[in-house]
């Protein structure tokens, strides 16, 4: 590890500690450096509160004069509640500037590192790049997409499977792994299944964890089958959106919106399917920044299939089922060619209790 | 880790080292310490040669008078080539015996053990058991059965497929993972696919390493449907044993052996099938000790089901391919309940290339 990377790590850590609080903000954390010691440590804590290099500046004092500002993300170059950023770090007498990332929103990207240069500062850049981009993936596919980053979840047996052939399911995972899923439900913003899931299993969908965070309830139902009873509609626990297909029953949409749910058509040309990329248009405008996807394995495959999905969260349990007609997690058609196969990116497997979980993203080409 | 484990790991890194060169005999590894110093090491090298703690008493010399020798298996009780061990390490004159694994014929376990304390040595077991039992998996089922130890293996996508949807499986993995799969086949006595492979793939199942020695070719057949020019017929490569169930042909059967192919009938008295129990029996006579299943998804279910699987090696790539229709490398019919699951023990998950390779253990019942 370079001198750099050990500062840059540090200031990582920092920008992590503040998971869950910053949004629509990314994390961002800071260290400053000067002669071999640390003078400064900051981090974005809060929406509305000092970017994560004005904290640093502030515990650096006069020590920011001549020293090494390593940052996450590329300073800001815009007026904000603390102004620019970059213009702050050149008034502090900053000699070099270490940044992990460029600002990931094309419109201002590189600005922050122009203004630092343009005061006769050394900018270097892409120190840990990667393992910064990760940490804000969601806010980073969301500035440049203004659509959801979509996580598919699943849990699955060691032969594939994500239930036996006669349907059962439960339980799959151990508890822990099964706690992991709820840690991540608090994290997003919408959760997804498909109708079929609800009604199959009348899931609740919601975090069950202490202080835990329920996301928007978000329902695949092209033609409005889903009972009125079923928990997601009743139990008041969330808000439910659905989004159907251009075949919905009118009727049905009024009896749902009355008992407050959000219905939200689509229009597909060629189906009645609901329109996957117009309902991520709909979820983005709504603010709705990152969606967990519980679907079933045709659901799944929906987002595969038309390149929608941008990570994969698999739980891998150490039992086998069998069974030639038990479903796996990704349905569909699938593709034909082994060559043709969806790759994905930079995996990490984990033990999770008894479980593994296997985690890689999508090639996705925005 | 404590200093008996200390010594111990070093005991079977010695014993592995022999690796492939010790059959019908167990590896086995052997330090002697006297003072906190290692006097001697030893392993055994190779069948009608001494005995690890033989080795490793010879290099001692007169240092292992009041020393403690560690060795990985029970030391031996029975007049071979270089005498009981346990009774020439009682004559050297050691002080304490730390054994990691008892001898697994029950025949003659604990006779060494009895040797050792008759002669007022201390004696500890149990240190490092398992990995000295996992070293040993196939001599210790072979010993106890007299049947091979099955070893299962398969590669999917991470979606848990063994083929695309029209059944193209070339290739799931890189070409790293494949390499390791050489190396299993290279250790193994047998390899063991079903004739619906051959007839779909046409495959040498041979070893391609250098200095690589090819297995046993064994073929599931009930009916002998195989293809007098399949390579496993043809190519002289290396013994190819093909099982048949009751009903096949006896035209083709004198047609195979003329060939030079052995053809072994089983008899079911409920089916057609080949009755896999009789052919581990006649594999277990004829000294094949470890069988590497390459079969596919139905093979592999058939020795699952009946409980004759003893480790799984699972090669997971990470694509998907999707579809419903595309097989999972467990096909049969599969359990109903999940709690029915079968349940893999001390999993392990290593890296291999781009690719995961997990491996795990059934608790199969002897």
């Amino acid at each position: 590890m370079t001198t750099h990377e050990k500062y840059m790590r540090l200031a990582l850590e920092n920008a992590k500690s503040a998971k869950g609080q910053t949004e629509p903000n990314p994390l961002v954390g800071s260290v400053i450096v000067n002669n071999g010691r640390i003078v400064g440590i900051g981090a974005h804590l809060k929406p509305g509160e000092p970017h994560a290099e004005i904290h640093a500046l502030r515990m650096a004092g006069e020590h920011a004069q001549g020293a090494t500002i390593y940052v996450t993300l590329e300073p800001c170059s815009h007026h904000g509640r603390t102004g620019p950023c970059a213009e702050a770090i050149v008034k502090a007498g900053i000699r070099r500037v270490v940044i992990a990332a460029l600002d990931p929103n094309p419109l201002v990207s590189g600005r922050g590192v122009q203004i630092l240069k343009d005061a006769g500062i050394e900018v270097i850049t892409g120190v840990c790049e990667q393992e910064s981009a990760r940490m804000n993936e969601v806010f980073n596919q969301y500035i440049v997409s203004k659509r959801p980053f979509i996580t598919i979840k699943s849990a699955v047996t060691l032969d594939g499977k994500i239930a036996t052939r006669t349907s059962e399911s439960k339980w799959i995972t151990s508890e822990v792994a099964r706690e992991d899923v709820h840690r991540l439900r608090n994290e997003h913003v919408g959760i997804l299944v498909g109708v079929q899931t609800v009604i199959h299993d009348n899931p609740q969908l919601t975090t069950r964890l202490p202080e835990g965070r329920n996301p928007i309830r978000i329902i695949l139902d092209s033609t409005l089958r889903i009972p009125l009873d079923a928990r997601v509609i009743k139990d008041g626990e969330a808000p439910t959106w659905i989004f159907t297909g251009r075949a919905y029953d009118e009727d049905k949409r009024n009896q749902l919106e009355q008992l407050g749910v959000k219905v939200y058509p689509t229009q597909d040309e060629n189906s009645d399917r609901v329109n996957l990329p117009q309902m991520l248009d709909i979820l983005g405008a709504a603010e709705v920044s990152s969606v967990f996807v519980e679907g079933g394995a045709e659901v799944n495959a929906s987002f595969v299939q038309q390149g929608l999905a941008d990570k994969l969260v698999l739980y891998i349990a150490p039992k086998l089922v069998g069974g030639r007609g038990a479903p796996g997690f990704l349905g569909g058609e699938g593709v034909s060619a082994m060559s043709d196969a969806v790759a994905l990116q930079d995996l990490s497997v984990t033990q999770v209790g008894v479980d593994w979980k296997i985690e890689g993203y999508f090639g996705r080409e925005k």
